[in-house]
């Protein structure tokens, strides 16, 4: 047997793909689309507010395309307070005029492919990283992935010494978009189906697919990578959330 | 011919997922929800003397993303037994208001690759897990699995000493967890699309990915598991069905 | 090429499971509700009939968990039959308040892999089998499954002695079933997505997983099966169809 | 590089697969389905006058399973022509009342693996069999399917000469069931998602099943061929539509 | 690790398929029906002036068979403006009759496998291959594309100088259609669930079938290519809109 990678895992997070039902959001009254944004805001700025204590941190996001309209990035101490904003969410008159389109739960996770000698959790910079303030920038993209298990490709097969140095390569063509492209890596082995989700922030669009397809010619991707489907989306900035709702 | 590990089997067992439709369920008065709400509890505290009796058990989650909103799991000593629960909600009122995410039917199975010289089920060790009481840890995990038969990959292809010894050390992970991490293993086959269901239950929910993640580079999964859909979820206390389901 | 087995084929066959719209069934009146139940009961009838004039045969059974509410078997001697069958159950009031969940189109089969003397079709035992009164056991499982044609593990590329001589000894596992388990083999090349549907007829539920678990070691399976969904039921007599539908 | 096999192509090719939705339909009052049957019957009017006239050709079966209840097949000598007459039915009253169930867009196209020495459109048999009148025989069975590329099994990695030699013996199987099984083959590469669809044309059912499947222990099929879904279905003639379509 | 292939990137890209609803659309009034069809017309005369000042450019055709009715691929500098065209569809009158059939997200790409000693992106015709105006070709095909990481077909894996030479030879195929088929090839990784999508126009639909199934012989597509669903589509002109829409 193959041994473990280790992991540091910090704050739960749900992406939660949403689309707009605009038909139905066009029958009420411009008066109760109102209340419902009004109700909505309200959501999110308890989300800003716990955001601003460090309990968590929020993302919302448009998304192109028919996969769906937006999506919100929630991540959270617990996996109950993740379950709580969701069914709170459902609650709101606007989910009435949504329909769920995807979501995915996993948990703010990095590999601990290097010798520890010190307590990672108490390192500031791991602190920052397993607890991330979401940043801002003007595109996000999501995707889940797995490490491929087939005939010579077992990516859990390989002895450590190899998988380390296999994402050791594999890391430094992340690090060469630093500043860039962030990256948040969430585990969701045993939380949903594929084993990782993938966060990517960039204020320019272009990077995602760089970055990506750069990394495809990278053996950890290019023989071991199994990726889910993609999303790509544009800031939605609460003060926009309101225009992007308006109808006639 | 492979020969077949021999199994000991015990209470069959019904995974019943559902999807809240509270935009309808809004729609009712709150007498109405009540009296639905009331009909429901009826129901569970049925399931809950029939488990007083040792007639059967059940467990009770509300379930993280969009995949359902609660997780029914029935165990009960017939098919037919489980049958009647599942057609029993159907018709209640609050199913009205649900609609089906995912089911999944088995049994609970001891793998026997152990020799036997007693007859196992006259032990009480062996008893207490073929008929078992669900824990009420704080989060649940589901997922289905099979054994890969691919290629060089073909589990139902080696010889049973070998299975033998492979399951052995598989066991050992989840030894590790014991008190962590309880574990009730399903059979499926002939009864569902996967060979086994696999439910963990435990209060800390980061163990699940924990223990997956260790199993994942074990030779039985890394090799030879085949995963389907993850489910995780936490408790839903009968004492909060009502405030789980409250809306304005 | 390898040489085509030969096949006896008899009754043409249709799956048909349903399930039942609980909520808008619930809508119409109690005398609605009878008159429904009523034709239906009269649709049954006929099939009754028609079974005891030996020109078909058919079986119902409830199924459980969510992939359907109940299933229809229905064997007939042409093609045609089964088109009328399944149109006049469309078009009752019962239909209306059922979804379609799952269907299969087969015909009734035997292989030839014994050398043959005689017109089979003249020998009373082979047409029992072709033309066969469905049992009335407690339980059914139903799955359909292909041969497997992938690069070593290639059915059709076998040689006809091989292909005999493996299924021989898949056969062998059956037989010691024979009296507990009784099966229904249907062929479906050219009439449904699988190449053949299996049909379990038993009295104790847990034998199908006993059989279907045995089989997958023996090469047949483990080498050369792939497996398509597994449906699992509960025999629903005649006098039960009212009780069944029953809702207050 | 392969050589390409050159193709002769003829009409272009909709397969267009339809459910009714009785329960609608049942709302109608008698007159208004009626009409709608007028109509409908008004557009097969015109589909058989394009046939006399030899331009396009078209066949109407009902099909067995829950898959679709009713399949049209129209051949017209252009893309344009098969949009059209799918919009116009689109536009019917009829169509409110059926869901798209699938469809298939091809081009109905002719190997032409044998040398060739004059212009092979000029030759009356290879017209009638690009142009061809859809025969109306009892029953009819679709099946799209690819060539598969697949590590050692990949068919268009092959030699021409190989490729050849392969399908002239494949050929020969078809040509066995010369005056049983009339096929259809169309092509639709860059048109759907599979590379061929396949519809036979027979009056005995059983003919389908004893032709795909002796053919699938032929090396172009057992090591080459990919399938999709499976349709078969009985002759609906047009003096029978009002019949099929008569409801209480 | 293989060295990355070097891209330019153009416009951004959404193919937007979309499936008509007949029977509601036929339920408005004639005049109701006008004002829709009159404001989507306004939208596409923004598109067209867009268009006329080099600010992005579209095409639209009618979509054979069921997978849609209409397609809207449209190009634009960034992201957001397609976010916004989308969204400012899916608000007008004419979408609350429409729904979503698939889409496509991706940015003009071609692909930089020649040596480059010019800045490309200041070349003229570069510049007219990453900005291009659509062609108004009678027909149109598309489909998404990955290249295989599958065991030894790894594309990924193979040496820049190999992959370079396979595609060379590859586009050879293209050029031989160059006047007959447009292709437009665009890039998604990181975007959307394939590499790229393939959009090509022709006059002469068979030439879309004639150019892939050619290709398909080609190492690159016979040994690497993996394909998603195909869509074949007439030229819709602004002019024929209100034909197409037009109901009794």
């Amino acid at each position: 047997m193959s041994e473990a990678a280790q992991t540091l895992d910090g704050w739960y997070c749900l992406h939660d793909f949403r689309t707009v039902d605009w038909t139905t959001w066009k029958m009420l009254s411009s008066d109760e689309r109102q209340a419902a944004i009004h109700e909505y805001l309200g959501l999110v700025e308890k989300w800003s507010a716990a955001q601003e204590r460090k309990e968590g941190s929020h993302a919302l996001y448009t998304i192109v395309g028919q996969k769906a309209d937006f999506m919100m990035m929630i991540l959270r101490p617990t996996m109950e307070a993740l379950n709580e904003i969701e069914t709170e969410f459902n609650k709101t008159k606007l989910a009435e005029f949504t329909t769920p389109a995807h979501s995915y739960v996993s948990v703010v996770e990095l590999s601990n492919y290097l010798p520890a000698d010190e307590d990672p959790y108490q390192n500031p910079q791991v602190q920052a990283r397993l607890y991330p303030i979401l940043p801002k920038t003007k595109h996000v993209c999501f995707y889940p992935m797995d490490k491929r298990r087939q005939g010579n490709d077992n990516w859990y097969m390989l002895p450590m010494e190899e998988r380390r140095s296999l994402m050791r390569s594999h890391g430094m063509i992340g690090r060469q978009y630093a500043g860039i492209v962030k990256q948040v890596i969430t585990g969701s082995v045993g939380f949903d189906d594929y084993e990782w989700g993938v966060t990517l922030f960039a204020d320019e669009v272009l990077q995602f697919k760089k970055l990506v397809y750069e990394m495809r010619f990278d053996e950890v991707s290019a023989r071991y990578g199994e990726f889910g489907a993609f999303f790509v989306g544009n800031l939605l900035e609460e003060e926009k959330i309101e225009q992007f709702l308006h109808v006639n």
